[in-house]
């Protein structure tokens, strides 16, 4: 500039409000953590219109002519030559700005209370089993989605630049580029494969014969010793219960998980931590020290599925895995106080049941993606296909005697299980089934580099595995989208050969001796 | 108005604001809570950024020219009939904004800095018992706070119109109308008073003779249990740990309070759990909800003296009275697993020990007093006597030595044992003190209308003593100052008498059979 005065860069004022906006977003995370592990319930609507400010007020950061301003400038400043990677940076915010710009700003407010109100109708509905209390809420989100699907429609489309569908559109923050067609071609082999291996797994010898329960007291030990085996650094993580088990980042060195512990289920609280730790250990590897990445988008996670593989990854290639049902069958044994399995074949057998449940946060690795696909057919008739919200009830009890053969007794167990729809989130639950997909799949590109998992834990070289998603897949960041990762990682695309071939793999061991 | 549209009022725009502001407000307790109950030490610095700007937006928002504006529309909105409150609460916070106004900015961020410089400071120095680290800190702060002090001097004037001394002017935002003379008055027959009645202690009998611990997790169950008795409500309360015991209020049905475990000092939680809930139960019964209060400033606690007299009250007149103490006896017999009192009247000796010491946090109902008045002196030299920072720390060790007849062994222990000063946080201390003056009054107004509280709790009636604070104290909000509050409720100005008549009784009862 021709002035004498200083004025900095673009870019840095850039950095600067990016800064500000994950200072905001940072607190409203910890809003969120307070409210499901520490917030009395009756404090559910007020916390609702803060949540409802800090969305508004991150709305308006993300959207402000100022700031489409900025980004121009910073854009203009840019040198074609500049590192690839502030190219990137920009076209993801720019890409993120349209997608803001073209929502209204009292719809964003209305989302957030609708919120809010949902989540508090059903946890009232669900602790009565009574779907009538949470529909009205229901209704109101789905009709408040739409209404953002189609505000969004101009700015979110095919690479081709076809339109997306409604659903689609919702999808797009959990799943960067899904489309219907590709879920079609990923999930369809999962609903012909999966019921013949669920029913071939009723043969399976049962681990375990004894009823047995852990106290929470020795559930949270146990959690506290698997953490501590993999690495949990009290500076920078927190652990609590809530009633959903979640992973949240609340800063760059603040990494929340939560669990719970179930009566009667002594491995889902030590299952969940497992999983919970796969998440945030995602978090803590991604790209986000140093001047370059944070707060850049591209020093964030790239999609739901690709962060649920790496849940998964430690859930069931690890926690699940036979090596380390070895390590542990003592440990709960001592626990306990008693040993009902007699071996850690058993233990493991205990630690792998396979057989078709109501639930789907409790199911297994077979069952799973008929959970998944049940909601998915779910959402486009709710969504796209014109169906009532008061016969959701009917149609989820419909669809879990055909997809797993079991019909629930109430709400609670059917369709009010899940506490996605009382947030209005609609196209999340297919990244949960991608997530396997992926886990498999980068798997089975670790095992061809470093041998089989379950020889490397045997070994104690737990360490080697997490060395090797650090270096292999968290740095990665926004760089590649899902199918992108999968593609850099294994060299091939995304598919679900990988997952059901490892799910015959281990049913045949468990069918073993 | 002439146009046509439809335009709110000024009134209720004002309330909408303050609405915000309120949120705000929550927000930034829940940070605070979160921070010291479950946050990871490394996220600190970033909690900070967090904590600072929401400061900088509430500052904006109780400061900005906007806002000024719409306050003085309400102000000539408002009719001379209105109710008085509303007139009322107009002057609290065109006061508020006055204050606010009259400060330099560049003062303010100085102050935050020295105050930041000052805390980091005091760690080192406290850790290293070594006060010359801290003593340039101590110095810049005592010459921002007198400036502070001397911008303020134009707003902050006795009723008559008299001028303010600087700690006067420092000491209205924790006690309002607080006057030096009127501290004289309170405070001189303390320093008369209690270093005799501290001497008579040394001759009462021990409680139990043998060394006694208990577990976090039975103290955890008997503080659940106080809080059980004394109707805490789950559904509008929160509880954890925290290194410092507090109770903070983060929306109009969101009451926290924190204890924490000390080893070796088995009555801590216990006695932390009991002043922290009188603490929240006068919050709770504020009077908040309802259209015409929330969020006016009627609605607030009114200063730091009375809130503190409300904790004080539970944790010195119930959870230390010999009749809890018989009904506490055998549950602290049961959790410990073994007698060593032998009688209710010795586990009651063991609650109360009276005994000089040097820690402020840690002193008996007689010494603390004391504490408080070496402060205030110690205040008045450094802001108003021209005492060089480089003579507090003997200063103390002096003052010490004649008010409770010990002598720190090093400043750690001396005066570099508080956190307030380090923040710059001078005018505090008072109210502490003030806080047993007034629960000792109130509780006599008490006793003289529902017969003594001894008796009250012996009959097991401790749920009429809640109910006459909720219907004598808690509901004046901000209505009346702390004297006008003692006077509305007892009929007599604020004294010295009743909290000295208290003391000698419990002496008494302490020294006989």
């Amino acid at each position: 500039m021709a002035s004498g005065t200083h004025r900095s860069s673009a870019w840095s004022r850039l950095r600067d409000h990016l800064h500000t906006t994950q200072l905001l977003g940072g607190i409203h995370s910890t809003l969120y953590f307070d409210q499901n592990t520490a917030m009395p319930a009756a404090a559910g609507s007020w916390r609702g219109e803060q949540l409802a400010l800090l969305a508004q007020q991150l709305h308006e950061r993300q959207s402000s002519a100022a700031y489409a301003d900025l980004l121009a400038e910073a854009q203009a400043e840019l040198p074609a030559e500049a590192p690839p990677e502030r190219h990137h940076n920009l076209r993801l915010l720019q890409r993120e700005l349209r997608r803001q710009s073209s929502l209204d700003a009292a719809l964003v407010g209305q989302l957030a209370q609708a919120q809010a109100e949902g989540y508090g109708r059903w946890q009232q509905a669900k602790a009565q089993a009574d779907f009538q209390l949470f529909a009205p809420a229901l209704e109101r989100l789905i009709q408040l989605r739409l209404e953002q699907a189609r505000q969004l429609q101009p700015v979110e489309c095919q690479a081709d630049g076809a339109p997306r569908s409604p659903w689609e559109i919702l999808a797009q923050p959990f799943e960067p580029e899904i489309s219907k067609a590709q879920l079609a071609q990923l999930l369809l082999p999962l609903g012909e494969s999966l019921p013949p291996l669920l029913e071939r797994a009723r043969s399976l010898p049962p681990g375990s014969t004894a009823a047995w329960d852990l106290g929470e007291a020795q559930q949270g030990q146990l959690c506290d010793q698997l953490l501590h085996d993999w690495g949990y650094d009290p500076q920078r993580c927190g652990k609590a219960r809530s009633p959903h088990p979640f992973s949240c980042t609340l800063g760059p060195d603040d990494f929340r998980i939560t669990t719970r512990v179930v009566a009667g289920q002594p491995f889902s609280a030590f299952l969940a931590t497992a999983h919970e730790w796969g998440h945030s250990l995602y978090e803590q590897g991604l790209p986000r020290s140093g001047e370059h990445w944070f707060p850049w988008p591209l020093g964030e996670a790239t999609s739901m599925a690709v962060h649920e593989s790496q849940s998964l990854f430690y859930e069931n290639r690890l926690a699940r895995s036979h090596a380390l049902a070895e390590r542990w069958y003592p440990r709960f044994h001592q626990a306990l106080g008693r040993d009902v399995w007699g071996s850690g074949q058993a233990f493991w057998r205990d630690l792998n049941p396979i057989r078709a449940g109501l639930t789907r946060v409790e199911a297994d690795e077979v069952s799973y993606g008929l959970h998944v696909l049940l909601r998915y057919r779910l959402e486009l008739a709710l969504l796209e296909q014109g169906m009532p919200v008061a016969e959701l009830p009917e149609a989820w009890n419909r669809g879990m005697q055909e997809l797993l053969g079991l019909r629930p007794t109430n709400d609670a167990e059917g369709c009010l299980q899940d506490v996605h729809w009382s947030e209005g989130l609609f196209g999340y639950f297919p990244s949960y089934a991608l997530g396997h997909l992926i886990s498999a799949q980068l798997s089975a590109s670790l095992e061809r580099e470093l041998g089989p998992i379950e020889v490397l834990l045997e070994r104690g070289e737990d360490a080697q595995l997490g060395q090797w998603l650090r270096q292999r897949v968290y740095p990665l960041g926004r760089s590649v989208d899902a199918g992108g990762l999968v593609q850099r990682v294994s060299g091939q695309p995304l598919s679900s050969a990988p997952f059901l071939d490892y799910l015959e793999a281990k049913l045949e061991r468990l069918a073993a001796g």
